[in-house]
């Protein structure tokens, strides 16, 4: 029924759309494993429903989830979400889900589904093992009767920025980390951007932000909100762990032109502070071998850039932080057609290592 | 996105189609539990994949399967049918899962989704628990986005016989028993039907056959080939301990008219022989407190009535009996349009208590 294409999006027309594009749905995952959300993953559900509340009045929602929170999910999620069931070992639907790309021609969509190893593997990864987590793309595009094609390459989604024109803006730290794609050289990486995202011209940085647990991906560092326009991190503290980080960034990309030649404009928005895990949140996490330990005081990092965009709305996470309210001005000068709605609590989301984007995967619409 | 109506169904203008009108689709569950099925389920599971390939010839099959087997079932089974992840406690989709009910004036489908005790529960009811079995129907509609109805009894769909147009064909021994629906009269069974699935006259039978598990699912014994036009199992041994069930049906039905006032024609087909469980067959079967225990010796009918008929095939038991190839034939005489598949070693399936009408659930296309 989701048939395995043996050619190449390229070939039959199809490219990754921006994520600034039109949708038909969301999907998430449900958070519920001991060993990495808090207090048995109560504290983050309570947020999801949130977060996928907040998608649904943009667009579609589909949740998935595993048997043995299925029943807990369907209740708490209100009924106009769609909830379906799925095994997975975590949630991160932007990094293990399908990625959606669209023919313009056809008006067709179809399933990219990347190998994933739970950032890194057995090198670095950040549990084990990841089996369900990379059938999910699979699996995703079998609910939805759309072919697919197996990209040759580990990557996840939330590495990977595109503004749906042939550009793609990516870290090395990434994809060229040898936990993913061992002796793969740029050429090759960017050949295969090509045939499978129909990408012309990658913009690579050297690293996304300190205390990003993916190894740096793109995802908390900046993105495209529109076609050669980007938001890029910010802080103008030279003292602070992230400053060498961004100022690289907006010195490569304030030089960079895109792959219709344009230069970029970059809106900078300033970062909030990290969150640093208290001893009362570590005490909540189940102890095992399979799972990333974060102890009291493990920082993780915070980004404004780690939103969801979807039709008519922009969900940004909230960190009670003074730099809250100033991002969501900017975000609403940048999407002026949208609501931006601040996302409460969503320093749940970020003490499992991620946020808004990396648990949400956007399902485009085509034409 | 699967809304749960508070309506009914004959409120909003839904019927229960018969089975010979248009689908757009099957939905299947994949046998595996080794209580229940012989050597692991893998005998079994061969002939479900020959099953379900040859529905797949005349429309959609869905195949739900737990996570445990989903990389079984998708490697065995064809690319082009649709397999998507469902825990459940066994597999018989025509039972637990979705009835669909179609609006001719809007071409809408929505499910119908009946309690479920696996056949009478801690009464009589033949595995436990049978918690998932009666999630299926909610999450079948859920994946396919379609509203659903609560049917207020406990009931299965091997145990109705529609011919689409107001008449329902049942069994009292199901309906009415206590293991199912405890102190329900015929007229508060009737009022669910008439409410639920648009049904103006039931055809009650006293009873389905013997050395049938469900306490006798009409779908062993009689079912409608079209409007006022009738297939009924038959011996003319009057020393089987058949006999009697079918001459008492024949007797009921002859006297009988449908909802539209039409006397019924009443097409015979010969039953084959009952499959009796062998000793090696027995020894393959895990001995459990939670499924019913099937001995060697034990009986269980068959019936060439337990088929599928899809858009373009009917899709028959085969059990190396004398009487197959009759039944084919008079199939494909009452079924000029459409192909005669019969499957071979559907002993398998039998073994486990039905047949190909048991394990199969049609998803009718509105209009």
């Amino acid at each position: 029924m989701s048939k395995l294409c043996n050619t190449t999006p390229r070939q039959d027309g199809f490219r990754m759309p921006g994520e600034f594009e039109k949708k038909d749905g969301c999907w998430l995952g449900w958070p519920s494993r001991s060993d990495v959300w808090r207090n048995g993953g109560k504290p983050v559900q309570k947020v999801w429903v949130e977060l996928a509340t907040a998608i649904a009045t943009s667009e579609s929602v589909t949740v998935a989830v595993g048997h043995d929170q299925y029943l807990n999910a369907r209740g708490m999620l209100p009924d106009h979400i769609r909830v379906v069931e799925m095994s997975t070992n975590d949630a991160w639907f932007r990094d293990m889900g399908a990625m959606f790309l669209v023919n313009d021609a056809t008006k067709e969509v179809r399933g990219l589904d990347w190998g994933f190893n739970a950032w890194g593997g057995l090198e670095g990864g950040l549990y084990f093992p990841w089996d369900k987590d990379d059938l999910a793309a699979a699996k995703m595009c079998e609910i939805e009767r759309l072919d697919r094609y197996r990209g040759p390459m580990i990557t996840e989604g939330g590495g990977l920025q595109c503004d749906g024109e042939g550009t793609l803006l990516t870290t090395e730290s990434v994809i060229l980390n040898p936990n993913r794609n061992p002796g793969m050289t740029k050429a090759e990486a960017e050949q295969i951007f090509s045939d499978y995202m129909r990408i012309d011209k990658v913009l690579w940085l050297p690293r996304g932000c300190k205390f990003d647990e993916t190894d740096g991906h793109i995802d908390d560092l900046a993105c495209f909100v529109g076609p050669a326009e980007l938001l890029l991190s910010w802080t103008n503290d030279e003292n602070d762990p992230q400053f060498e980080v961004y100022a690289e960034a907006f010195e490569i990309l304030s030089n960079a032109t895109d792959a219709k030649g344009r230069r970029l404009t970059i809106h900078k928005i300033h970062q909030p502070s990290p969150a640093v895990w208290t001893e009362e949140e570590a005490a909540g996490v189940d102890v095992t071998p399979d799972a990333t330990q974060r102890l009291a005081g493990y920082k993780v990092m915070g980004s404004y850039i780690n939103y969801y965009v979807g039709n008519s709305v922009v969900v940004v996470p909230e960190f009670d932080d003074p730099y809250d309210q100033p991002a969501q001005e900017l975000l609403s000068q940048l999407f002026p057609d949208r609501q931006v709605i601040g996302l409460k609590n969503a320093r749940e989301i970020l003490l499992g290592g991620g946020n808004i984007a990396c648990v949400t995967q956007p399902q485009y619409a085509a034409g």
